[in-house]
């Protein structure tokens, strides 16, 4: 059904993508400018951070998108463009630079920044760097990955294909975030591109019922941005009969979509600032929808939970407690926890009461790259999982002087 | 008015404590056994952590003190004694033990018990120490402050005297709590004594009053424990007629509690799990009391300023980004912040905006072991103090291998 293929943003049809390093961040290694384009104007959906305080770039994309559609997308790193006095005219002005340099009008491109808050952003380098950016335009999902990452280790990108009515479609992503991730309505800067036709009110749907399954699902530090950005545009390239409604083909594409968001969240996760660890909680027995999200969601924000991910402690007397104060009313006598990992599974908890166990087996498992921290709250029929990583040292330094 | 005098929980007329090691602990240096007793019954009330898991001491001490009297105080630490089949039994046997000792009737026994969650707690060392705890009851407030701590490095304890009508009062406390503090109704555990004459109904009325402002405004990590107690017990023994409506003298005994709870606090939040130092962030401006508490409450909860302080480092975008996640309805561009501390102070943001300024002198004032957020809103009256530390390599540390 869904096949993973490689290219990223670029492998659906009719999109292009370049990074460069414009001198934005000091390090001349580091690419800091990002632009995707698409040959034709895309359905665009888009979601963004709840935080009141938002990036400048965020006001001036909702304005661009409001129509339900663009056509390109140009990202910063290195500054946030946010709490400037001249933020929205700087987004602006990128967007501008974008017509200038593509002929795409400024009203059909998404702008985006990632860095620093509260430093003022100079339109400068980004105009000077525009016409080697858009030279580089082609199958570079991997540039424009690249030129999107802060303190992330690693790319995250993804891409997969799938079929409406005998069309092949793909969808892919980048994404970038690893610190200030605690997304409510999308994570920090996330692009997702598919040539699958569909309407933007379809597609605005499947987005919004997607990111409360997947992104706000996710947690690095509970602190949620000021910049996420989530946006999805589609250029109906693939010639599918377009999406018009809540039907067989709709559902195929929410499938292929959770498919990228999910593959992307756990990248986010395991990438998380200073981690070792990919920390996933699936809650099940749950009497509800919103009591399995809430209790997934508190296990992975316990700093002393992700603290003993760390050390690879069982020490699952704080994965009760987290789930005591989650909000989600659960009935202590009725939880079940199972550590599970690559290296095996170990039961630590029956009817809210310790069980026996081996230490060493715990240890085992806990020390693997990703441990799955699985809980049953009783005989409900819901689940919700939720992705988080290790506290470790490295968090600590990385937060301890991320801007001096 | 308030007078700061020695004594800790013994200051007050009619309280005896003591402290041993009776051997929960494995570290012989570690006392881990106290118990503090009233020469008459006391006029007492308890609030408790407000997580569903909740440790078995609670249960038992709730059925102890819902007649609005209490005699004497037994805590254990070591084992959280939760999580534990047999959890209630082993805490009515603490009680029971209390009642053979020193004739204090059981059903007059508060109990408390922090440490590990989950693993079983013998009452063996527990009864085979009770001569020696019994034996050592005086004036020994420090002996009780060190048998309470886990991780805490320093033992908490602090004492006022202050008049009511003509005679002098003393209230006093001690307090254990480093980790998996977020207390909500409470912290992990505190004790307060005083001989002021007050009834039950005003001394519970007073306690929720005061919780609010005090130790619900604290935050170390965030994760609400399970055993969080606070226990006030007054013997009425300094001879003031008693208290038993809102007037002159009940204000002057919320005034000397909230003195002995906010001084609590600042021990709690200096003496936080690896802590450099101690962060009080100050709201003002706010057009409500909840507004500002949770303006407060964000900022210090938040792993990236917590981790940006540790590092002396100036951030303030992730205080507005705090303030702007916190559920408080800010508007952004009304926010100042300053940061303050004995080497001066710095404004870094006016109206949401970036102000320029030394990184000299503001690293100078971060460098300090106590720092103040100060936060203005706009022009609203309503104000609010919370208190958290720094997250540093050594919480990580600690929190890694608590257990093992």
């Amino acid at each position: 059904m869904l096949k993973e293929v490689s290219g990223g943003v670029c492998a659906p049809k009719g999109f292009k993508a370049s990074g460069i390093h414009c001198g934005i961040r000091k390090n001349k290694v580091k690419k800091d400018l990002a632009l995707i384009v698409s040959d034709v104007r895309c359905a665009t959906a888009c979601v963004y951070t709840t935080n009141l305080v938002k990036g400048a770039p965020i006001l001036v994309t909702q304005k661009h998108v409001a129509d339900g559609y663009a056509q390109a997308v140009i990202v910063n790193s290195g500054n946030a463009n946010t709490c400037n006095a001249d933020g929205v005219q700087i987004a602006e002005e990128m967007c501008a630079l974008v017509q200038e340099y593509t002929g795409i009008a400024a009203e059909d491109v998404v702008v985006a920044s990632t860095g620093v808050i509260g430093q003022p952003l100079s339109v400068a380098p980004i105009a000077a760097g525009m016409a080697q950016l858009v030279a580089g335009l082609g199958d570079n999902s991997d540039g424009a990955a690249e030129a999107i990452m802060t303190t992330d280790t690693v790319r995250k990108q993804i891409a997969f294909s799938f079929m409406l009515d005998g069309k092949e479609c793909r969808i892919g992503a980048i994404c970038k975030g690893v610190g200030m991730i605690c997304p409510n309505m999308a994570t920090m800067l996330m692009f997702v591109t598919t040539d699958a036709a569909i309407s933007p009110a379809m597609l605005q749907k499947a987005l919004a019922a997607d990111v409360k399954k997947s992104l706000n699902m996710l947690s690095v530090d509970r602190d949620t941005s000021t910049n996420d950005t989530l946006c999805v545009m589609a250029s109906g390239l693939a010639g599918n009969a377009p999406i018009v409604q809540q039907d067989a083909s709709y559902r195929a594409f929410c499938r292929a979509l959770n498919a990228v968001t999910t593959a992307m969240c756990r990248m986010l996760a395991a990438d998380g600032e200073g981690a070792t660890k990919l920390i996933e909680c699936r809650v099940e027995g749950a009497r509800s929808l919103t009591q399995a999200r809430l209790c997934a969601k508190a296990v992975v924000n316990s700093n002393l939970v992700k603290a003993a991910m760390f050390g690879a402690d069982a020490n699952w007397g704080r994965v009760l407690c987290a789930l005591g104060y989650s909000g989600a009313g659960i009935d202590p006598d009725a939880v079940g926890v199972v550590f599970r990992s690559a290296s095996g599974a170990v039961e630590v908890c029956v009817n809210g009461r310790g069980v026996p166990f081996s230490e060493e087996q715990a240890k085992r498992v806990l020390s693997e790259s990703e441990v799955d921290i699985c809980v049953t709250l009783g005989d409900g029929h819901y689940h919700a999982t939720a992705w988080g990583c290790d506290l470790t040292y490295d968090y600590v330094k990385i937060n301890g002087d991320y801007r001096t």
